[in-house]
């Protein structure tokens, strides 16, 4: 067998692979939207047979025999992203050859009961009855992690965090939000103690869901996002999945008394779903080539879209007439600027995805100190409601009200989700280190600013990413990202990405230049 | 191993082969409700891997292992439940495994192109072009027959009919086809020639699809369809899909100027999701004892409430106050008689998924006649429209205008469904020889008559099933089905399952007893 046809061989193998785990993405999707209630012990049927075959084909031992024959033949290492494929593929399939299948059918199977059991949780404000289960899903996570092995110098959550964010090390991680949480306290408090109050008033406007959705659509349309490519649903916790090549789709919820709270989640969701739609999946589709980087790379993306786009002046300015015209009377007397500073309060709260931009990253950092402890068998389960409101009172200065509020309102750990949040803040910092590049790149497109007020002092401090989202053109961002991250997939490591767009290691710098630079003038101090 | 171990492996084995094609099914269902447009080709590809994976779990060498094993053991075939389990099963394997692998590939890819040509043909009304592709697919299709062999005494026919109607031979239903058809002929014709005019404007009021969604949805919880194991969507193409344990999905269309179509589309899939949830799926999913019969039963329960239930004065009686109230006011006017005539004019027409419920009878004997001449070769394919325009104008007194509207109107010969039309007909005998029983059997839940005008020397002839829908009492008929035909599961075969209910063997006489019992009087004749 020649070189290219062996490659292109275990190329298929991988769609195949993929094909079938595209089949159990839609049964999560279908689970979460439509699927009636009695139908949940059939879909975790379905999920186990799926994940079995999912897995048993991504371990399929003839991949091993193409890939090592592969790695050795010296006309296809010499191409680098035939080279960075092949690194990957190698990767991915010494991760999934080491997890035996019973374990992973179990996982699928205990994951999607306990996740049903984590729903009436929530629903009954029940600690108790979601308890075994939680303890069960962090057996059978840390059996998971034994079997993927330990890191040189590190430790048993790094084995899990390295599946949703390859390379990187619970270590490194506390490095860079030890100052992030430092100086993140520092500006909360100061913002508390601030005399000024930023009024909200006008987010808590009666807006119908129906109204609300198709605002929604209207912005992804807007903003890029392939309709005919995707879908935009509602569940209770609002997602994205790329199911397959051509099919992405994004799911938010809608709140009659908080239009933003959807408004900015479908943007957050359409950050990822632009990325899903930027990989290169009809050539590569399987291939680690359109495969995305790393849950903190597709974060970046998700909140560069909510925050960095959808929380600027700027975006209000473009945004404004349109949310008039198609959300009702509720903003005819509402201006620019009370929304841009209403939409940029920053005040302790109790749920995570309700957070703020400056507050949520505290949210995923106690979340992360209590699951490597859980991992590192320094917390049990048990312990978890009490620690939880404890270590919130420390962090956010309030006393958390139930468990509904606490420990029990993210669905992640029910299905074995650890390792996962963050990267939710390492999406954070990335999206800031590169928003500063982008706006130094995308110079070339804006011209002058149109900041809306018709004052022109104020127009000396728009950046280029500013002017163009005042004026409604998405076009340069999109392209932007489309030319510097999506097309790569998995070309890059996160790490190596940032550094070869910012120059630079990633830092907690950008990102509070971004939050202070925004909040300071908001609440005037 | 011991016997009741080996049976429980074998069950095993089946319930994963059925977990399988389930989720094939919600492959299905998706790319008809919500798949974006450019999800196709990524489907198709998630398709063939589960059809691949449907058929190697079914066709699994160890099934016949285990089945010989089990045949031959006599502690389990003294069971009649497991007999029949083991019986069926058997039948099963032997039909998936008697199909060598190239006449099926052959079959779905000759069967996708004749397809596309027959869209073309129709479109063109053009049958020599689809005539080469409809002589391939018989020829074809009776490869196929005669791989699953001829039954003893019986024709090639019958081989294709049995995968639909287990059992049933073609001689069988000609003898209850041909008394059927002269009756139908003669009512046929004495309405033709009527002096009384049913009108029929009442239908015709616009009502907007959300409220009639809405209303579907009452109708559905009424009549005892479980929303919490179920749902109702929108597609071009209604159907109903049992997709897996607590999990039945109906579809309907919705048009704005005749809200009975999608009312009575959703009772007939609603007939079919009530068995569908009728069935024992959580103990025996995967096995026989879980699976529907044949489609003639399946047809006689979409039918019964279609028809027999939705289309009786009763239906009227009960559903009227509530269609006013929430269909808003175009039926403020309209009275239970003018409804009740209106559903049921009887006319003959060119489109069998338009008929009514006489006419549509005779629409499939004509297709029976073809197919079976097709398959004996009696018939050449090229003779195709003339012997159709011929025999319809026979049967309906009208003459055929175009093949658009006569022999190319159906998709089912162009991919190969011979054997597949009787059933729907049989469906309405069955259904009509149930309902007489039914009526037998429900005298003891019916409480007086109230049958909506007050006068009640016409309650005299109200039937008890028609006193328990005027009351919208639809639980002992909903308790009756499900106990005395959908908890069996295949533990009996149709024609068995008929006697044992109704005491006799199928007959034309009770359709025909309920045609001419309802049209007559409708017609004044």
């Amino acid at each position: 067998m020649n070189p290219s046809t062996r490659y292109d061989i275990l190329c298929q193998h991988r769609r195949k692979a993929a094909t079938f785990s595209s089949v159990g993405r839609l049964l999560s999707w279908d689970q979460e939207t439509y699927m009636p209630h009695a139908g949940g012990p059939g879909r975790s049927d379905q999920q186990a047979a799926l994940a079995e075959i999912s897995h048993k084909a991504a371990t399929d031992p003839r991949i091993g025999e193409l890939l090592a024959a592969c790695e050795s033949d010296q006309s296809l290492t010499g191409d680098p992203k035939t080279e960075r494929n092949l690194r990957e593929m190698r990767r991915d399939f010494d991760l999934a050859t080491k997890l035996p299948t019973e374990l992973v059918a179990e996982l699928a199977k205990v994951g999607s009961q306990a996740q049903e059991v984590w729903k009436d949780a929530r629903a009954n404000n029940d600690f108790k009855a979601f308890a075994p289960w939680l303890e069960r899903m962090m057996a059978l996570t840390r059996r998971k992690a034994e079997c993927y092995g330990v890191p040189q110098g590190g430790e048993l959550y790094d084995a899990l965090l390295d599946e949703y964010e390859p390379g990187a090390t619970a270590r490194e991680i506390s490095a860079i939000f030890g100052p992030l949480r430092q100086r993140l306290s520092n500006l909360i408090n100061e913002i508390s103690e601030a005399k000024k109050k930023v009024p909200t008033k006008i987010l808590t406007s009666k807006i119908p869901a129906d109204k609300q959705h198709a605002f929604g659509l209207f912005v992804l349309e807007a903003m890029g996002f392939d309709l005919k490519a995707g879908r935009l649903d509602v569940t209770t916790h609002p997602f994205c999945e790329g199911l397959a090549p051509g099919d992405t789709r994004l799911t938010t919820r809608y709140r009659d008394e908080k239009f933003t709270d959807a408004l900015y989640g479908t943007m957050h969701e359409m950050g990822h779903g632009l990325y899903e739609q930027g990989l290169p999946k009809d050539k590569h589709f399987g291939e680690p080539l359109a495969d995305s980087i790393s849950l903190g790379i597709h974060e970046s993306q998700s909140r560069m879209w909510e925050n960095f786009v959808g929380r600027s002046r700027a975006f209000w300015v473009w945004a404004l007439p349109h949310a008039r015209k198609r959300l009702g009377g509720a903003l005819a007397k509402a201006t620019v600027d009370q929304l841009y500073a209403a939409v940029n309060t920053a005040n302790p709260s109790y749920i995570r995805v309700e957070a703020d931009e400056a507050t949520y990253n505290l949210h995923v950092m106690l979340r992360f100190e209590i699951e490597r402890g859980l991992i590192a068998g320094d917390i049990r389960t048990k312990d978890v409601p009490k620690l939880w409101n404890k270590r919130f009172e420390d962090l956010f200065g309030i006393k958390v009200p139930d468990d509904r509020r606490g420990c029990l309102q993210d669905v992640h750990w029910s299905f074995g989700l650890i390792g996962y949040f963050p990267t939710y803040t390492l999406g954070n910092l990335y999206a800031a280190q590169f928003w500063e590049k982008i706006n130094k790149d995308l110079a070339k497109f804006a011209g002058p600013s149109t900041n809306g007020n018709g004052k022109h002092s104020a127009a000396a401090n728009t950046t280029a990413a500013e002017k163009l989202i005042a004026k409604g053109d998405f076009a340069p961002l999109k392209a932007w990202l489309n030319k510097n991250i999506h097309t790569h997939g998995k070309r890059y490591r996160a790490g190596e990405l940032c550094e070869k767009i910012t120059g630079k290691p990633l830092s907690a710098d950008p990102l509070m230049r971004h939050l202070e630079g925004k909040l300071r003038p908001i609440y005037g101090i």
